[in-house]
């Protein structure tokens, strides 16, 4: 009567694996209510339509392309999900949930005018090559290419840290939406001369719902990227709690520091207490905390999620009034710029002993920054270059008769609401009175 | 220092059984968006009143008469829950949680015009009787009833295959929600000497989140029927992997090839994405695969799951235009030919060495034609007898003046949206333009 | 090639307990919608802000003092939660998903008046001080307080009995939403010379789908408290199956007959199956159970969840018209009296051998008598104290004209639905004809 270490670790670790990665899947209805939220009701079946398809198309190319992809950059060969033994199917699936939450981000920032077409296109790509390549350097082939350049710089190796994808998965969704949304150009009516117009989002309930259900799932993103219960030690086994228990803490400090971050800003900048600054501030103090969930002290906890949240406010009306670019639903300052910053204050929040061997603050550092500034150039260069094509050709925006009549009733020939009654179109100038949609005003 | 092998297994097996099972009966949620938003704003409140009752009668009834009934049928004896050791509650409750989704299925046909005594008296039947007859000749007694004809057939027992409720659950409540749809007849105007009125949903943005919310419990319906993560081998344990691995991964596939199936007809048909085709696209490449998730091949799931959503316009056109049979929530081209279809895939998409022994394709589609078949004649017999029951005392269906003024205020007394302006009744003429409510026309 | 038996069990009850740690925590997107359901769509925005920051604000309070003082008061000295080794913060937040729930029962009670910043504040004072106190001389230090008293009455320390929080968690929430509720006086217009304003929320379906949210978190909530899968046992270790499975079982009859109790009282006294009631009534007989389901006999979850369901409308109704308190999401009737209730049958729904050793129905029910005793005295003190020093200095309460215009522009400079026509505003005099929102007519 005995039971093989090992055997019972691989069991106990895949349960766990499985229930993350139902989580992290849930996140899609998450992200489908908070977009939905944030956009006009005209354009609120296409909004979710795009999240279905993100989803159904991704994982399809990512189980026939984009893991062989990613396996391919890391040096093992083109080695697709379909050739894996069912075991690995796990493993497998736990990925795609991950690369899929980097596709679904990028919906948000150009809702409300990409083509259906145009978008999908995109997501191929995404799903086949450009998230793969991003995790062919990094978390499939560990320590990864920024190991090789601070092999050079310091002698040692130094790899960049990014624990559970706030900088691979939404540090790089940020900056693709960003970089998507600056091409295509923003919704009519968003600038005009006399400034900035604020469009409402229609229903404040679905976006906080969106809200919370993404912070169920990433208790099993963030908690579930410490994928072992179990591991084998010596002939026997040995728990993981101390990795469980911080990222467990962590992410928990974060997230409440973000809402409470944004909250403040909100409240200090116009007296109120902005509900979708403080959902978002939530967000963004999860995803500050995401690529060091495991390392990071209880007091970097509070630090790095209540800057996430503060910046929040900060980036989202420099994007919107220094870029003029149309962010819809603010996934820059939620995902990028709150990816970004939680990957390079890693050295900073450390808890003692938690910075890689040989690495003092300033080696971990510029890690960090190489592993950031790789990943955004990446990114950036593979997104622009498909939406300047998209583009090039007409493909990547509906006509603005189309975009005024709202992207549900051209590109899916649905209405979400049939029944209730619609106020007119409005538009709030920025801070000032309301005027009608400048969608017609600017034709 | 020793861990027996027996215990280990049973508290980790256990574990999973009790996180799916929470899993599965969050599928409540989900099918109460999916109907609330398949339905007039009128009738959201009779909608939720029938989820909420479903479970609570049913469970109620299935713990006191169902469970025993099972065991009856089996050939067990009557062997009710309240008698079962405490530990094996949890065994109940995971049977239960399945139960109640043939039970929930029924509501969405049977939408805006059934009473509510009716849809409870019908509730308490298939929770009692129904479906414990269907798993009593089937999982509770395994290798059930059709393995004694294939015995006879061809000398050797192939068993029924249906791994995760494919035709035992979903087939079986699609098959009784057309059923009393057909009996109960459709909603006032849906039908007139004009053709087909169209009657949309009140909300596509209730109905996509419901979409989602069951993706996410059906992770926990396929995967976790795989209930075993170790099982004892020899004197140690053994991990299921395997079969984790592939329940996984096909109904991942399955499930995104549904969404682009139903969404490529759709496009196909009319130019435009229709996003409740997509979703409920969705829906029936996770219905055709749960017969069969364990046993399919990567290829099998996109072939099973492209099939199921490609054949959902087809058949809700079919039952719509042909049948003029009003099912609401188009439950049994999601459910019950979804179902149907997955089961009788089986041997033609199974990986190298699944079919059972001394079983080829042949044998192996017999066995499935025959489970269809015991199955469809039961259901659809024993639901026909009780609503035409229903129907010959006046009990089925409400009045003409409760249905214009909708069940919400008839049967429940509230009203769901006391505050949104709602816009006329509008009941789109078939491709054509608006018109009144039918209802109020065809008095 | 050993397994260390104590290692097994604590990475595997571990596992369990982050898996019902995240359900639990999902429950907080189920109140959101529960409350948001229930209020003016003016009022949402304000509904939802509350539920983000209750979880932002009390965690983190929970965090730096509130653990530590639940220490403090058990006697251990002020030992707080950022001290702890890393492995204990899995258990940390498993118990601040607990203190949590606590906290946000109140937002409900006080919905469209209470001024934010006094919300805030309660929920300081409840996360460090209020709660932290409750648990203090109850699950902190077992066998606890009333274990003190019961051993100089009866010569037997019979501990106060309260599994999952039915009174700790949940009544201790809804008598301090009905204390905070009283001294902040009702909404404008609620209650007039001629008698009781019903002011109905702004969607059933968010009120319905948070019930089934809350509902699939409870199972983390009561079956995850019994936390431990594995104990050790001897050299090796025992599944605690018979415990698991009767919480299980519990749970689900009672949450079941909550609804089927409270639906037909008030088919009973109307005529009509109110959908609310019915909701209200499931979430009521999981309130009911939550303190006994892991002694109470099968019969007993249907006789405690149906009183609990039918208490419901009858003490709503009482406080109501009675009281004249404006509870507006009916906390009091569903955690408060219906966790009282819950706790005090324990020894008259025990299956056998559940009373505790020494304890015969009458001394157990004297300890059940004092714990709610003790905990109601406190919780009514402490938040009494604190609303009526908020109220002395002014902030307690809105405005008259914010809260006419509605808190979500007062307070947060939002508009939740900006592009639904709201009907005029509608408030319904107890049982008879409309009215114009007493609100204008009360000033």
């Amino acid at each position: 009567m005995a039971v093989d270490p090992s055997v019972l670790v691989e069991g106990v670790n895949n349960l766990w694996i499985l229930v993350v990665t139902f989580l992290i899947f849930f996140m899609h209805a998450g992200f489908a209510m908070l977009e939905a939220g944030q956009v006009r009701a005209k354009n609120v079946a296409n909004q979710l339509t795009k999240n279905l398809l993100t989803w159904s198309v991704g994982v399809s190319l990512f189980f026939i392309v984009g893991y062989g992809v990613s396996n391919l950059v890391a040096g093992f060969g083109f080695d697709p999900a379909f050739n894996l033994a069912p075991t690995d199917w796990i493993d497998w699936l736990f990925g795609a949930v991950f690369a899929m939450t980097a596709a679904t981000i990028v919906s948000g920032a150009v809702a409300g005018r990409a083509k259906l077409r145009a978008y999908v296109t995109y997501t191929v790509a995404l799903a086949a090559v450009i998230y793969p390549v991003v995790i062919g350097f990094t978390w499939t082939a560990e320590p990864g290419l920024v190991a090789l350049v601070t092999g050079e710089l310091f002698g040692t190796q130094i790899a960049f840290q990014d624990f559970a994808g706030g900088m691979i998965v939404h540090g790089m969704g940020g900056l693709a939406g960003l970089t998507a949304a600056w091409i295509l150009g923003p919704r009519l009516g968003r600038f005009d001369e006399r400034g900035v117009n604020v469009i409402p989002g229609h229903s404040m309930t679905f976006a906080v719902l969106g809200t919370l259900m993404l912070a169920f799932g990433w208790y099993g993103f963030n908690v579930g990227t410490q994928f072992e219960i179990f591991v084998t030690e010596g002939d026997g086994i040995a728990f993981m709690g101390e990795a469980l228990g911080r990222v467990a803490m962590t992410t928990t400090l974060s997230m409440a520091a973000g809402a409470m971050g944004a909250g403040l800003v909100a409240w200090y900048k116009t007296g109120k207490v902005d509900t979708l600054y403080v959902a978002n501030g939530l967000l963004a103090g999860l995803v500050g905390i995401t690529a060091i969930p495991n390392t990071t002290a209880w007091w970097g906890a509070f630090v790095v999620g209540g800057l996430a949240g503060a910046q929040l406010p900060i980036v989202f009306a420099f994007v919107e009034k220094r870029l003029q670019i149309d962010d819809v639903c603010a996934v820059f300052p939620v995902h990028g710029s709150a990816g970004i910053l939680g990957a390079l204050a890693y050295p900073f929040v450390a808890a003692p002993g938690m910075l890689p061997d040989g690495a003092g603050i300033f080696e971990a550092f510029v890690a960090q920054i190489l592993g950031v500034a790789v990943i955004a150039a990446w990114t950036i260069l593979a997104t622009g270059l498909i939406w300047r094509g998209l583009r090039a050709i007409g493909q990547a925006r509906v006509s603005s008769g189309h975009e005024r009549d709202g992207l549900d009733a051209a590109e899916h020939g649905v209405e979400t609401y049939p029944e209730f009654g619609m106020g007119e179109e409005r538009v709030m100038t920025d801070g000032a009175g309301l005027r009608s949609d400048g969608g017609v005003r600017n034709e």
